[in-house]
């Protein structure tokens, strides 16, 4: 890859729209580009504008189907729309690399609708390291709306809510999802739920459960933000406003409160610490190199040394 | 809590197999007591000994009731056995803070047994954190087999891998189970498979999925391990010889080919890089402080700083 490339053009161009100069800027992301920072100051100024909407779940919920229906609620008021697909096993994912736009049925040949997949893991510190700074790209480049999309597994819901403005727990009938949420900590993070696959059987159970579950904390007498729970048949485009509009007073709240600005200052910690990271992590193999590393660790092994100790030469070797 | 703690002493009483001496140096572990580095110091020597295993398996299929009959075989056995359980789900946790020995129906008498539950979330960095430091503290001890019992939800179960030297994954007939543990990346980071409940319906369809699951790498031909897929009913403690004599395979295995040593190197390798990382975050915290910290955020959420200029900021402070 070259590196002569003409950031400010670049940014000009994403700025303008222009679908290719987008993808380019996230392909520098995802590669580490040795221009990354010189983009991202160029980005800086252009930065604040979007509303971040983390969309999460277990597989078999519609994640991917209630997507593109957010999305074609989001294009009737004439929003721009970045989508970032960090599900391993969305049907968007296999352009990360290739940084083409990729098929989301209704929506592809929508210049005001940016989609892309990202490789969500082991990918240069993964989804916490790219997701942040593709956000940025898509901000700057006019997003109104950007959805991130991440199955709701493990670490990744815990990652997304770090990333998101707003988070959207998404549900389907049966299958014990109650249960599952509470387990996976997925009540917590919920600013909007909605139970799709509403025409199902089950699905006023699943309204309740969770309902129920979330009024065990009595968030109205604490001044907390109480989660909706709607349901959509979300290939049938129905209900599907209706989350919209709970996006929307979940901003307006979170704006009357400061709590919009708390959560972009936490965001954007988080950025500068995981960037100082995953530089002293560098620092440490160029200092130290695998072979450095490998002394100490072996001094460990055999009871010469121990971890602090080691860890001490390594801080010396740094500071 | 009193910095006035006699380590040479508290060390000695914990290679004597004391177990309110070894519990107390567990206890310092997990409150990150400042006398730490001087119990690591003290211990190092004396450790390398401890063979780790890994035991980690989705909720229901009876991990609980496994460690319980492993424990068992390596007592018949005559060998010292320490038990850490980081699943919060566990029967054993609740102890993790009172640093008591705690209930294993067969075992809690029996002073060749150590039992301790370790908080796994929210605590000081949580499990890459204390685990590696508990368990050296175990190995000093002179325990011969260390059991670490995690849940096999999400990041843990690959943290557990880290941590081990074997790591046996248990299943249970039907619930899908083959598929969950190809999803879950499971099939990977297993050296020894086990269909616990093997007296009920589908146990023998368990067991061929996972072998062929397995085979599909070929692993043979690359010099792989190639790990047995074995089945138990704990609770008769029905199998669990062969599993023991499984685990005595793969260290015999992974001693021949040096592989034992380079999972060493690289735990040391990680838990040293953990110790820099933590100790580089509390300089952070301390140089910057919160207040200056988010500073640097307000000026990147306002577009007049890019979170790569910022982290310049607190790496100049660092170094």
């Amino acid at each position: 890859m070259s590196r002569q490339v003409d950031i400010p053009s670049l940014v000009e161009q994403a700025r303008a729209g222009r679908p290719r100069a987008v993808a380019r800027l996230i392909s520098m992301v995802e590669d580490a580009h040795p221009a990354l920072r010189e983009v991202m100051a160029a980005l800086a100024p252009h930065t604040g504008h979007a509303h971040v909407i983390g969309v999460t779940g277990s597989p078999g919920v519609g994640k991917s189907t209630s997507t593109n229906a957010l999305v074609t609620a989001l294009r009737q008021r004439d929003l721009r729309v970045g989508v970032l697909a960090v599900d391993p096993s969305s049907p968007f994912s296999g352009g990360a690399l290739l940084g083409d736009r990729i098929r989301m049925s209704d929506h592809v040949l929508d210049p005001q609708v940016y989609i892309r997949s990202m490789a969500s893991r082991g990918h240069l510190g993964g989804l916490s390291w790219t997701t942040p700074q593709a956000l940025r790209v898509l901000d700057a480049a006019g997003c109104d709306v950007v959805l991130v999309e991440t199955v709701g597994v493990g670490q990744s819901e815990v990652e997304v809510v770090g990333l998101a403005d707003t988070t959207i727990v998404l549900l389907a009938p049966g299958m014990g999802d109650g249960i599952q949420a509470a387990k996976a900590g997925i009540l917590e993070i919920g600013d909007v739920f909605v139970v799709n696959k509403a025409d199902r059987d089950g699905a006023d159970n699943t309204v309740r459960d969770i309902r129920h579950m979330i009024s065990l904390g009595d968030r109205t007498e604490a001044g907390l933000w109480r989660p909706p729970v709607l349901k959509t048949v979300a290939h049938r485009h129905e209900g599907v406003d209706e989350v919209v509009e709970a996006f929307d007073k979940h901003v307006a709240w979170m704006t009357d409160r400061g709590v919009l600005r708390q959560r972009r200052l936490k965001r954007a910690t988080d950025e500068i610490e995981s960037i100082v990271i995953k530089n002293l992590r560098e620092r440490m193999g160029d200092l130290r190199g695998d072979h450095g590393m490998e002394a100490l660790a072996a001094a460990v092994v055999d009871g010469r040394s121990d971890p602090y100790a080691a860890a001490d030469q390594v801080i010396g070797d740094l500071t």
